[in-house]
């Protein structure tokens, strides 16, 4: 298999599949929809998810395990909830298979075992947990209950691609309960903020925290909050949500507490999830023609050295350089791999290491050895430098951090560069089709407004900003008064 | 709700089932056989994936995610593999639920949504797994592929416990694929060696590290080695398996590899898993009757801190002391909570602290404040001692060291009591009715002998252990020869 990627210009959306394929993150299986996560991929997984759960538990939360099952009668409890989901569910509606009588060696679906119940896999977890809360709260001093889950889940998507959309998913979803309205959407709010300092500062990824338009919102929601992000194609990717539940899941799983004075009321709740489709929001913001770039924070190894040598001698003196740099960098907890493997060349390891996005490559040769000196090479701009060996560990430090903030500006510049502000609907077209990104415009608040925008051009509305300022407009649709700009988007 | 537990000599398997309700670590779900693991449960667990995945990653083994289901005609071919599993299998027949057009809010699965090849839940990964590293195994270099899987699975069982045996529960899964037969033996091996050292050193719980018998062997395997542990009830507990699988994944599903010398052959495999089960083990092995009793290795909060005192004022003198030493715990990386809730009497706390089994606990009221002292109780053996304030930190560090030793101490002596070396039938069985336990007796290797003794008794083979001696007899129920002794036991 050719390791030369698809570019961009010529086909995004090939690049972006081979790219997940040949950097080793991901590949389809054979089960419809199904991905395979393969340990690359899986070890930048883990480097999100330890952080975010340092992040959550900061905040107070504590981790559960809740049935991968739903009985089919809690499922449909929150009517809305349900609605949204039944079109996507996997249904286990059997337990046991049993051998085939006319096909030896076969095994078919036991007609005997069917379940009383039909049971559907998971595709988000409100109904099962509220109706296990129902019995975790009695009173204000059960409250808040601050709970997050890390699990799989399913929804049966017809068109799936990696990371982005999948038939199964990892994700994380946190189920709180409050005694307030206010508290509960204190909650939302912080744990959309959560997100949004994790995409920035971790995944060096700039987001606008907003909040969805209704025909958005989550499916038994009252305020969906979300972060959005742009990817390079100019197209927006929702990168977390986090939503105020009201009372809607108290309601449908009776789920009451006793206050300070007494009196029965239902409980607040809400909910927040993001999912492994972070890796795909990863890929398409700081990657390009060459593979996969890593921000520092979620690189497996921040570090690759690859020994250039002709015979067994020169390797050995370039190993034992190498071990001292690996001790140093080490000390400063920093992440190193020496790629010893004598089944490739030079040459093949560093388009691999290219390819993979490792942000630091060093190279030792025996003209460094003379000198002693190694040649450092930084991913996201390929540039290279000498360095004498007793300032490696200290240099890349400092790379590293300047990597990080550099993949960070680089993303923010291209999210500026493509808001644009518009007042009339053909300037908005114009904008989407010549520029793509954000479209920031004003809109009348309804729903068959936004109906109609995207019908006419595939655009939706991504959020209303948290931090849009009242501006007095007219909808660039409809003409009708509006007083605060929103952002439309084409979105994945 | 009594917090007072049935005990143990009253009735063993309702002091169980009480002990992990009341004690908040899982309890039942809506769903039939699935449990909801509570957050204390599972912040035990979560320490336990740590210390276990810091040990696979130190062998050389990386993590990846593969997909829940397995299309069923992957799943049946590894003919013993999926025969073994068959029985218990839930089975995704449909992607799509609608509203049921003859009750009004009510959804039903749209017979329409029909998947043309049934899913089945994984109740282990082999298949799916295998189908995959068809791909990814071309030549020698690809080798060994050393894998490991956090995941959840799914195994109908028709009577389930809490944590033991449940429909579904959580665990880690390794898949490793080898040029050489020895190789896969020494993996197999090491992982079982691996989980010895966890369980036994990390856990405090004794095992027996052995080899099954071929009824006990996993479907599908060539040899499974296991960890065998004895609970307080005198029946042992497998707590790990790790299995050679020989060629016969490889054949099943065509993974063949280009050797050094250019001839294709067929890959080795091994597997090894432990589950959730594991918190069975550790409730069984070190609990009482007031509850459970945690290795501080494994304790969410390793030391308890509550106040006792009449006013405000003492609250805050109080306060102040109990911030310094935790500050001072801390420091030691001793994990600390102050109890400092104003809704329970310290009573209530010291007897919630004792049935969570947090494994040290201070208290502080009034008269310490005077004397700079405070009062220090050990949970294992509920012993007490006045501890001056400025040595606190250095005696708890000791005493967190002295428990963790003496659970293990002490399970270790109640396994070697309660192991019996019979040379009868009559003994056998007269130790198996008296004393429960593992007894170690001659037999004659025959399936039919192990059969018949499983009838008449309920003991099983539970091992050969791995250090069992060369030693001639004969076969404590058919008489015929015998060269070693196994180790029989009545089992979870």
């Amino acid at each position: 298999m050719s390791k030369k990627l698809t570019s961009r210009a010529e086909d995004y959306s090939k690049w972006y599949n081979e790219l997940v394929v040949k950097a080793d993150l991901a590949e389809n299986s054979a089960v419809r929809g199904c991905m395979v996560i393969k340990p690359y991929g899986y070890a930048i997984w883990e480097k999100m998810q330890a952080e975010l759960d340092r992040m959550f538990k900061e905040t107070g939360h504590q981790n559960a395990y809740f049935p991968l099952f739903v009985p089919k009668s809690l499922f449909e409890a929150e009517e809305k909830n349900a609605e949204g989901f039944a079109k996507e569910c996997a249904v286990v509606t059997h337990y046991r298979l049993q051998t085939d009588p006319d096909r030896a060696g076969k095994l078919r679906v036991d007609p005997e075992a069917k379940l009383e119940e039909e049971l559907v896999v998971r595709p988000t977890s409100e109904a099962i947990i509220w109706n296990t809360y129902k019995n975790w709260i009695q009173s204000y001093r059960d409250l808040p209950l601050l709970i997050n889950q890390w699990a799989n889940v399913v929804r049966w998507e017809m068109r799936t691609r990696l990371f982005l959309r999948t038939a199964e998913f990892l994700w994380q979803e946190g189920h709180t309960a409050h005694a307030t309205k206010a508290e509960a959407i204190e909650e939302a709010k912080l744990m959309n903020g959560v997100y949004a300092k994790f995409v920035e500062n971790f995944m060096a990824i700039p987001v606008v925290q907003g909040v969805k338009s209704e025909s958005e919102r989550f499916a038994g929601a009252v305020d969906t909050y979300c972060i959005e992000a742009l990817m390079q194609d100019g197209k927006a990717l929702q990168a977390g949500t986090s939503h105020f539940l009201g009372q809607n899941f108290a309601k449908a799983f009776d789920v009451k507490f006793a206050n300070k004075e007494g009196k029965q009321d239902y409980v607040w709740a809400t909910s927040w999830g993001v999912s492994t489709r972070l890796m795909g929001a990863l890929i398409m913001t700081h990657s390009d023609d060459n593979g996969l770039v890593l921000p520092p924070n979620l690189a497996p190894y921040q570090v690759v050295i690859v020994p250039i040598y002709k015979n067994e001698e020169q390797f050995e003196a370039i190993s034992k350089v190498a071990e001292d740099i690996i001790g140093d960098l080490r000390d400063r907890n920093i992440s190193v791999k020496f790629d010893k493997r004598d089944t490739l060349r030079p040459g093949a390891k560093f388009a691999q290491h290219e390819l993979q996005g490792v942000p630091v490559r060093i190279a030792i040769g025996p003209k460094d050895l003379e000198n002693e000196t190694v040649e450092v090479a930084r991913r996201d701009t390929l540039s290279k430098q000498v360095v004498v060996l007793d300032r490696v560990s200290i240099v890349i430090e400092d790379l590293l951090e300047d990597i990080q903030k550099a993949l960070y500006t680089k993303a923010l510049n291209f999210r500026e560069e493509h808001i644009t502000t518009v007042d009339t609907f053909d300037a908005f077209k114009e904008a989407l089709d010549t520029k793509g990104g954000f479209i920031s415009a004003h809109w009348d608040g309804t729903t068959a407004t936004e109906d109609k925008i995207k019908e006419l051009t595939k655009a939706t509305i991504r959020c209303i900003p948290l931090d849009a300022k009242a501006e007095e407009g007219v909808c660039v649709y409809s003409g009708k008064p509006s007083n605060t700009r929103v952002l439309f988007a084409k979105a994945y």
